[in-house]
């Protein structure tokens, strides 16, 4: 596949201007910190195909959900995360004529997304129908170091002319979300005006009440020199902004310095936001674009030595892995345990900013590994701190005795979505917060963890499986009905081999943990009885039942792990035979026809071999990888990663890597095409995981790090950084040999294929 | 259960104003004439809670679907029938006070439906805030003999005032329909005005521009002198009236006839609908009220000596099915191919006024048992017209070879249903169109019908089934997966077996109606081949094939089919150990709960049982019949009828009664608590079923008529009539004896439990 934009190490660049690859573009180029993220909207006008997107983490609108045919238990509304006001706005007029990339002639028009220090540059040439010229050169970032604070160097050069030329640099809390289900507005301004020479716009979102101040400081250089002439400024109904004319010739160059900082009332109180807005931005105009750049670049450099993989042999591979690792760092920082991690993050509305399970199962391995365990700490807090809300969730569906179910999408710990194949069905998102915290203890070896929080969550998820079991008199045993697999394209099927696995090994580590924080925390022990109720004798009795009778659909003679009963009906088809035309088929094909056909659009089985692959021979995750890959469609961003971890695992190296470079490049690419609608933040996780646990091979394995690298053949090298259990290893694989380095922490016992080997502090 | 209404043979009755029940009483209390309807709205203003209705038959809107998460395959739109402009209304005013319902205070209010005639009455004394008393007696009907014309006759006495009464009759063209998924209007008014004495209004649809007129004469009467001086007209936007103020003392009566004609066109020129409806009304206002009621009339004593059965012994049984019969015959009258019969006929906005399998399922028998063959075939071309539009709707759905889909929602022909696991699973549907030709010609003799339109469909439906099956290499048959069956509280599910039963019998009997054709009708067979491109040789082979490696669940050591796969590993519950509180469960429980629960909505492998009886023996009616009748909810409007048919059949003689009760006395005694929504016209076809097929015993075995009765214990005696092959049958039942009389046409030999017994033509 010939890529659209520029291969390049550490940049993702666009050269020519392309309007109909703008949306695609405003993701692609999107910018972020972890408080905030904004799209690769041009800063002064433009009239062409866009889509606006600010959007600031935690603030969401509760907006009224679009049903069809009402089900008892759907939600009544749908958690979005928010379109904000435009806080990047420059306006630039000339004579009569407004800058607007839709209606100038433009030339010599180049993006770059410059990943290694976290900005955005663009530059171009724009001919106006006078026939005026002016170059334009803008650059952005998101501080990494000051969240609340984003910067904006805009210079303008007129090419061929003399006049007056006048910047508007603005505020605009006049937007909409494009998916809003009714068109209703979302946000009321509150406050806006000037102070201290500070622009400053307050919103409040409906329903919810979030405040957030957007306040500005603008200042203009003319050939370097500081501009002194005071700005005027311009007041409209939900827009501030302060205008200057200057006199310009040709080759003089102007520019605008726009500092903006972005404060929200989950961080301040509501009262004092304006006020504590316009002190950080005055004192972030103090520190200077350069100056604030230079903090900005100090945390990205930080990221990098945490984060970085280095590819050696293949540019496109490795500026795919970059661009999955710097989204993943500008999108969650870990700072905030009220956060987590939308599908888009912050690079479109598509998904609601809301949380799925997408967070445990394809994220907290990255996280764990390339940040301290407090960062993956607290995005397991979150789902602690909606256990009660996932009570109260499973009440609604009927459920009693304290069991929990997670919902499948949200905000705030209440279910957004009403599908009820996947709202109530698609239930094995309980079992990924489980494995969360194995997860997390398996890395960071804290243990305790389940005292204090995980035994508490592990208990309600084992309740929930108990009550969802039902016994079968005719298989005498105990079956799971009505479910929806990974596999979405399979609804309300019965013992979907990865859910009943998944309830079987919750309910497993449920009783571990419960052994464990009895004899190892008594007192939190009895706080937790006290809080649950727990009864022990006869709650673990019974999920033993269910533990030792549990029904897994199987196709003993072939090895096969049967995805749910009845599979084997299904015409067996391989997507190999699916005539181009027809792909995807989730474009192409009416929803009956996909459910009752073979094709799978992302791992099942294979996602709980993934999981438990320890407890599988290499024989028997071969014969399921070769029954069920061939029958995979990859219809999900997050179906390529675990079969390319798979693929590296039973040797497959070539199909490996063609399945990585397909997550890997997904959004560059534009596999799906709808990158326009943000990028695909989640699966990213998956694509790191296919580097480091495919290609790395990497394992924990009673508590022991292993390696088993299996490089693909144009790789000459490659390098990856673990934290793990308080030390920091930088692994390093080539053709002749992997290299494991402490680089922080002491020394570790690992296996590197198949030898235990014991690594050193680096010294530095 | 005590019932609101009173019990009485030939009417229903309210006595005692009840603002709670007006919505109900609305539906209840609803008239028809198969041309158009109207909910027992009240003709003076109202303010309390009313659910405004007027419907005129074929008159539908494409209102745009709402669709919470859209499926390839969904319409977008979906045809509703729509509330059209109020004909009915009469303004009351004394001096400041116009008479409302709701503001007055109310006596002798009293309500009657006189099904026997055929008209609506109401009376009632209304005080005003001032004191001053009014009685009202309003009594309206619509044409039976003029479909496009309805009567109102209104009468107002003064009780204890002397005054100006200023009365206001008038057509009214803003309305809005109270289920529009976007408040949208769906009517935009044409033309108003007055012209001979006429006030008129035409309104055109949106989007599908039908267009329809009102036109009223309103003449006035002060103790029984016409009042000659000409009325005012009145004219708002929408609105036409004429107005007229009358000196009134006490114990006078002023009486106002209102006469509409109600013309669409459907069956005018829109071009000459206002002159044709001028004309229409001027000539029905010379007929006079008398004139118009006893045309009227003359059709009401025709179609009761067409249909009425008469029951001995219990009013309320008699009550309920003379009401279930009022309903259909004023819902559809046969006279027009276009139309076909919602499931809550005129009498309210749910279901959209569309065409259900209902009609093929539940309401043929009715029809073809009631009257003349030509209206049931009508019924049967409906479908015959729409078989172009099933194969395009296959196609969209990813099917080739002319195989046909029909709708499971239809005005036009078109699917205007969207969710997935009913548009698209609920296939069996197909089964009863094929099912209903059958029944057609069972009934009627007339096996050219299949030479003329039968075998073109069936041809396409067989092909629909071939397509759809696919062979299963475990099972080593062909398999039918995803499909939701006629119990909808399942969905997604494989083998249904009620479903693979319809796609077996369906090939079958095309089979066999190929044979008939090519041999009989050697002509339109020729040209049904070069039609449909036939092939004889390798299109029926496949489905010898199909028909001959049919899979089908079954439990064989309890002789049971099963409703599916899978369904014994549900957890075996009994209907009866719901705690009352938690039923209806459709009202109280989560859907996928429902979905995985035991319990079953309508008639599923029974009502396939109830379609092929005679290929069962008793013994196997009676195991499948003890193991699903427990485990139904009777959720749905149509189970209950098919239960009791096979618990007469199998002797369950108190059983079939306790459901009988159920079906005939639904909507009066308002089981369900939705009465208000509209009446469950559908299901009515299913009460008369019950009575006819389950108490009268009545069945059509190689082409003849038999009667096993088995009464009731409380009834003494039950008689019905019966259309079959050119005769017209009168049956009478006593528990002595069971007589047939044929009261028109030939003798016919019947068989009367189990003894053949020819039966001569009655001496009138």
């Amino acid at each position: 596949m010939k890529s659209y934009y520029k291969t390049d190490e550490w940049s993702v660049i666009e050269e020519g201007f392309n309007p109909k690859m703008q949306e695609a573009s405003e993701s692609i180029f999107s910018l972020g910190n972890g408080h905030m993220g904004q799209r690769a909207n041009f800063e002064e006008k433009y009239s062409g195909e866009s889509l606006q997107g600010t959007y600031i983490a935690g603030i969401y609108y509760p907006d009224k959900t679009r049903v069809g045919w009402w089900k008892n238990g759907y939600p009544e509304y749908f958690a979005k995360v928010l379109n904000a006001p435009n806080w990047i706005g420059i306006s630039v007029v000339i004579g009569e004529e407004e800058l607007d990339l839709h209606t100038c002639k433009v030339s010599d028009f180049r993006r770059e997304l410059n990943m290694k220090q976290g900005f955005l540059q663009r530059s171009f040439i724009a001919e106006f129908k006078s026939g005026r010229q002016i170059q334009v050169n803008a650059r952005r970032f998101l501080s990494m170091a000051e969240e609340e604070i984003g910067a904006i160097r805009y210079s303008v050069k007129p090419l061929n002319f003399k006049g007056t030329l006048v910047l508007t640099s603005y505020i605009d809390g006049n937007v909409v979300n494009r998916d809003a289900n009714y068109d209703e507005k979302f946000w009321d301004i509150t406050a806006e005006g000037f102070k201290k020479g500070v622009a400053y716009l307050q919103s409040r979102t409906r329903k919810t009440g979030f405040e957030v101040c957007f306040a500005m400081v603008s200042e203009t250089e003319l050939n370097g020199e500081i501009l002194k002439a005071k700005d005027q400024t311009v007041q409209q109904k939900g827009y501030v902004g302060y205008r200057k004319e200057i006199d310009v010739s040709t080759h003089d160059e102007v520019v605008l310095y726009k500092y903006v900082a972005v404060l929200s009332s989950l961080d301040h109180q509501a009262a004092s936001l304006a006020e504590n807005s316009i002190q950080k931005v005055i004192r972030a105009a103090e520190r200077k674009y350069n100056g604030l750049f230079a903090d900005h670049n100090t945390l990205w450099e930080e990221n990098w030595s945490n984060s970085d993989i280095i590819i050696k042999g293949d540019p496109a591979a490795q500026q795919g892995i970059r661009f999955n690792i710097f989204q993943l760092n500008q999108t969650y920082t870990g700072r905030d345990e009220r956060l987590n991690i939308g599908p888009k993050g912050f690079t479109g509305e598509k998904y609601g900013g809301s949380t799925y399970w997408d967070t445990e199962a394809f994220l907290i391995p990255f996280y764990l590994s390339t940040e301290p365990p407090q960062v993956a700490r607290n995005l397991l807090k979150y789902r602690y701190k909606h256990l009660d809300k996932a009570i109260e969730n499973a009440v609604k569906l009927g459920y009693k005795n304290g069991a929990a179910l997670y919902p499948m999408v949200t905000m705030n710990g209440e279910e957004c979505h009403n599908e009820w194949e996947i709202t109530f069905e698609e239930i094995h998102r309980n079992g990924a917060i489980a494995f969360a915290i194995f997860n997390y203890i398996r890395y960071t070896g804290e243990k305790e963890y389940l005292a204090e929080y995980g035994l508490e969550v592990l208990i309600a998820l084992s309740r929930f499986w108990r009550e969802r079991v039902n016994w079968s008199d005719v298989k005498g045993k105990y079956v799971i009905l009505g479910v929806t697999g990974p596999n979405e394209y399979e609804n309300n099927v019965n013992n979907n081999w990865y859910t009943n696995k998944m309830a079987l090994w919750t309910m497993q580590y449920t009783l571990e943990s419960i052994d464990y924080v009895m004899h190892e925390h008594p007192a939190q022990y009895q706080k937790i009885i006290r809080k649950t109720g727990f009864r022990y004798e006869t709650e673990t009795a019974s999920w033993r039942d269910v533990i030792k009778n549990m029904y897994f659909p199987v196709l003993e003679e072939r090895g096969l792990f049967l995805q749910q009963d009845g599979y084997m009906d299904k015409e067996q088809r391989m997507a190999s035979e699916l005539p181009p035309a027809e792909r995807p088929i989730n474009q192409h094909w009416s929803w009956d026809r996909i459910l009752r056909s073979v094709f799978i659009k992302q791992a099942d089985v294979l996602q709980g071999i993934f999981c438990f692959e320890d407890e599988y021979t290499l024989e028997t995750i071969r014969q399921n990888f070769d029954f069920y890959e061939p029958r995979t469609v990859h219809e999900s961003s997050l179906s390529a990663c675990i079969h390319s971890i798979l693929a590296s695992r039973i040797g497959e190296a070539e199909k490996a890597y063609e399945l990585y470079l397909r997550t890997s490049r997904l959004d560059l690419d534009d596999y799906n095409k709808e990158v326009d609608e943000g990028l695909h933040i989640t699966s990213m996780g998956g694509t790191w995981m296919s580097v480091v646990l495919g290609f790395g091979g990497l394992r924990i394995r009673e508590g022991m790090l292993s390696f088993t690298p299996s490089l693909p053949k144009k790789w000459k090298y490659l390098s990856f950084v673990i934290n793990f259990r308080g030390r920091v290893l930088q692994v390093g694989i080539s053709n002749q040999q992997t290299e494991v380095k402490i680089i922080r922490g002491d020394q570790l016992q690992v296996e590197i294929n198949g030898k235990i080997v014991m690594c050193q502090p680096a010294k530095l």
